[in-house]
């Protein structure tokens, strides 16, 4: 399905204000997406993924295959039905990183990867057809294609075999999508580190005509400077015309990172996960929100932030549920840094407007994470 | 603080249709209190208790004495302002149930209970003057006084002692309010399953003119025909003009059964604790979630149910977010047994007006209860 994706406009060094249709409307880039493993992002309603302005989740295609099944959701009439999420698209993953670091121990071949459920120890293969009819059966509105995710680091012979598979089964992937009229489809660009693989991954994936590519094998450990230019190195090749998507990243400064270098939407379960652990994002820095000096804070956790945390609850009263283990104050922090992070993008297309987003990127960066003292 | 309690309709058996002021509004009874334990009805936001027609929460003041501790919630304005809680009253219990099931081992003296925090271990003293303490700067509507509940079963001598004790801890725990202006307070009626006993402490606690009065000490193990009477033999002594309240029953049924024998305000964790474990209250008795059968039931938990959950969610989607153990799930199921509970109040209160509540104790027995083949 064609997203009829445009570029609004483009800085000098290939930031991008775009927007993008599905039935659902009309989505503005660079854009951030919620993760919703299991068919929920965690603790949250539907509604207040909405409230918090988020404009599209991910959901991934692991999980679903084995809980409850794609077949269950399939019948329910889709994930939009079954989770009842009716305010924007959904975008599934293709199940590859999770077998790869979920699922232990692994066989790969050039039909697919065995491997056992981290569930129940159930002898499974995922194939690039299984992954996309499981995908077909979520009928979420954007697919991705099967690919391998190599752990890092490993060597150019090993990445070089890599890319090739992944190449094959990108291919597959492409012949095996029977929705294409009704879920767009993106290609996944790997190559690790290295400049020569990025290059050739992203010009061949793109020789495939998705409707979108992916940049991922980024985020895995590797150093700041070495996952920058993992990013440039793909996005470099990659055509202009289409959406760039950078998985599993969303530590802020990332995403400004990101942006600067040509990338359109990005992932990340951080949001809810550190919310899980009692850390709120704010414009100073993360927030532990255990710590002692909350005890007696009446404030909200951001005095300026429009979500539903902010506007009706204090830090005070999120620490005590944090420390009580209460999960509506997961829920609070989930809600403050989904709306955090889409803030940090409705910033970041405002300085791509005024095209002055490195400046923001260098007064984010000094705030975020320099002044650690005024905390 | 006087409640303006008028009982507005009493059938020839004793059931009462009532209400009462407090600065939130006029609250109809018979009512059910949902619990939030720790400042939070466990995974509910406030509007989510209000759109439930939740119309008063119940607070536990030793978790609140524990953590966060009172001064930070009487810093906060009270427990309204802490927990941002603006629809209705609170009501706070004495701490004295808490004491003698979760803090162990326990030593009780004429001046009041040592024992030591479940928490961390530390050594405690819980005394009438302590409880009201605590529950003036909690800042409730209504404060109970100060109690011993014995286990079950003791000896006549064992309860006849405590119930001395018991009232001459109401006498302190009244002596001790110093905002009675603001601050309903309750006395509470114990004596196990003896009825001179009930009867003595209902007489002589009511001697003390409280604004309300609890029945405490059932549900504790004794037998459904036991439990009967322990209402029974407490509510038949009190003065017919002020709010009767068993605490801690939740049970269907035993809310008919309490409503028939004179109560007008019930409390309970179990609409919440049953979701946790996936279990939801219907007309047609508890539904266990996780059941196979409910894997393709995409049909709400009860389709006349006007709760979030019911409109908007179906069985399927319910069972995989609790077998996935998502707490949106425990969400959804809390606020459909909050409604259920609410909804069953509202019946109760309907059937004291039209005078047939007994006709419709048997029909709701027999669907609830007795018809298990049809489920």
């Amino acid at each position: 399905m064609d997203l009829k994706f445009k570029v609004l406009k483009e800085t000098s060094y290939g930031a991008r204000l775009g927007e993008f249709k599905t039935k659902w409307g009309n989505h503005k880039t660079p854009m951030f997406m919620p993760v919703g493993t299991q068919a929920t992002v965690k603790t949250l309603s539907p509604e207040e993924l909405r409230d918090a302005h988020s404009d599209i989740i991910l959901a991934n295609t692991y999980h679903l295959w084995l809980r409850p099944g794609e077949d269950i959701v399939d019948h329910a009439g889709g994930l939009h039905e079954f989770m009842n999420y009716k305010t924007g698209p959904i975008l599934t993953d293709c199940g590859g990183f999770q077998v790869f670091s979920l699922a232990k121990p692994k066989d790969i071949s050039e039909e697919g990867v065995k491997f056992k459920s981290h569930i129940d120890g159930t002898d499974l293969l995922l194939t690039p057809e299984k992954s996309i009819e499981i995908q077909n059966k979520l009928g979420s509105d954007i697919i991705m294609s099967f690919d391998e995710c190599p752990p890092y680091p490993v060597t150019h012979d090993y990445m070089k075999d890599s890319v090739e598979r992944t190449l094959r089964w990108a291919k597959r992937s492409m012949d095996a999508n029977k929705k294409r009229d009704t879920q767009a489809q993106f290609g996944i660009v790997q190559g690790g580190e290295f400049e020569d693989l990025r290059k050739w991954s992203a010009i061949e994936t793109a020789k495939l005509d998705f409707d979108g590519y992916s940049v991922g094998g980024v985020s895995v450990g590797e150093s700041p400077e070495t996952k920058l230019k993992m990013i440039e190195y793909a996005t470099k090749y990659l055509p202009k015309d289409k959406i760039r998507y950078l998985m599993g990243v969303g530590e802020p400064i990332d995403l400004i990172d990101g942006v600067i270098r040509g990338i359109d939407i990005f992932d990340c379960v951080s949001p809810t996960r550190l919310a899980r652990h009692g850390n709120a994002l704010t414009l100073d820095g993360r927030m532990n929100i255990r710590n002692h000096k909350y005890m007696e804070d009446f404030t909200p956790i951001e005095s300026d932030c429009d979500c539903y945390a902010c506007k009706n609850f204090t830090k005070s009263y999120i620490r005590h549920l944090i420390v009580a283990e209460e999960s509506f104050g997961q829920r609070l922090i989930s809600i403050h840094n989904i709306r955090f992070l889409t803030r940090l993008m409705e910033s970041i297309r405002e300085h791509i407007e005024s095209d002055d987003l490195k400046e923001f990127r260098e007064e984010f960066y000094n705030r975020y994470y320099v002044k650690k003292s005024t905390k």
